[in-house]
């Protein structure tokens, strides 16, 4: 029984990780880890689909016992990645996708550098500028803001084992089916329990 | 402009190697070595497509220039990857695709370290028994020395990146074209052009 693999979708608020992750489990055989957050929920989210919604004491008792691969403060609000779940999947033979911003990636190639690490990209920053405005949840300053950020981060693209434009989102997709079909052929353990099962035909 | 990439397909005879190039050819843009040999063409053998059909002696002075990626004598046969024509296309930005057997790999590999590896394997012993003794061409005594060579030669499997089970070939082709696909997708070169691009539009 081998482990599953865990794929790190990545990269800056607008270049379409959330939607991409989404159609992901649609598509491919593959668990989504949820986080964990103090934060309110929005209208529409689900407790146990878009997060656990959590109180700051239980997420703080979490963070005591190091139950997060990792976890940040964003804007007053605690936001985590529960080890135990993550970790049991893949001991399971499961493969689990994450879907986090550039820094909890960071924390989490720490924590298991074994991951797989892919980096969306927007197809410009006009285009960037363009989601983030759509979304209508921010005020030109924040988009400001995430755009500065943007360049920041893509500093740390070098930290990553693959990188995916964001351009068509069809076309994004396939490209990460191709990279988890591609981490599958990877030469790992599985094919030495192929090699003895030749020598045991002989 | 970015370099091209090799890949190595790599395996045993009779893992199917040489039909897997075939259709991959037919199936993405990619061009494939052809290779030299001092051997006499077989019937239906195209010079220049199957292999350069050259003499001895002119095998000979391109190994004095240096001028093969790797070369190897067989059965009092000289075959032979020319350098040149490989590094050309890899510059021009073209990928490349190069079929050999696991000896000449791992030496195109003290070569050429980017290259991609890919070690194709059967199903099992007995299929591949059956494989080569379906071609007719090698006696009883040949498919068995094949047969204790490929048990001898899947021990090199660790130098390769990635290993495809050729039981059902579409599923391999298919494999083999994620494992481009996602080989593409690599951190390289190109995103920093793209990450410009960012910057010349603040």
């Amino acid at each position: 029984m081998y482990e599953g693999q865990l794929f790190v979708v990545s990269g800056p608020s607008g270049a379409g990780k959330g939607t991409i992750c989404r159609m992901l489990i649609d598509q491919v055989k593959v668990s989504l880890s949820v986080s964990m957050t103090t934060r309110t929920p929005r209208a529409g989210e689900i407790n146990g689909e878009n997060y656990y919604f959590i109180t700051r004491k239980k997420f703080e008792s979490i963070v005591e016992s190091e139950g997060f691969l990792e976890y940040a403060e964003v804007y007053g609000n605690y936001y985590g990645t529960p080890k135990q779940t993550v970790l049991d999947l893949l001991k399971e033979g499961e493969d689990v996708i994450l879907e986090i911003d550039i820094q909890g990636a960071l924390k989490i190639k720490e924590q298991y550098p074994e991951g797989i690490f892919i980096y969306i990209l927007p197809p410009s920053m006009g285009e960037l500028r363009k989601r983030l405005t759509r979304r209508g949840s921010e005020t030109e300053d924040v988009i400001n803001q995430r755009i500065k950020e943007t360049l920041t981060e893509v500093s740390y693209i070098d930290k990553y084992d693959y990188c995916v434009v964001n351009g068509e989102l069809n076309e994004a997709v396939t490209r990460i089916k191709a990279i988890i079909t591609a981490e599958h052929s990877r030469v790992s353990h599985d094919v030495y329990e192929l090699i003895d099962k030749y020598r045991e035909e002989m």
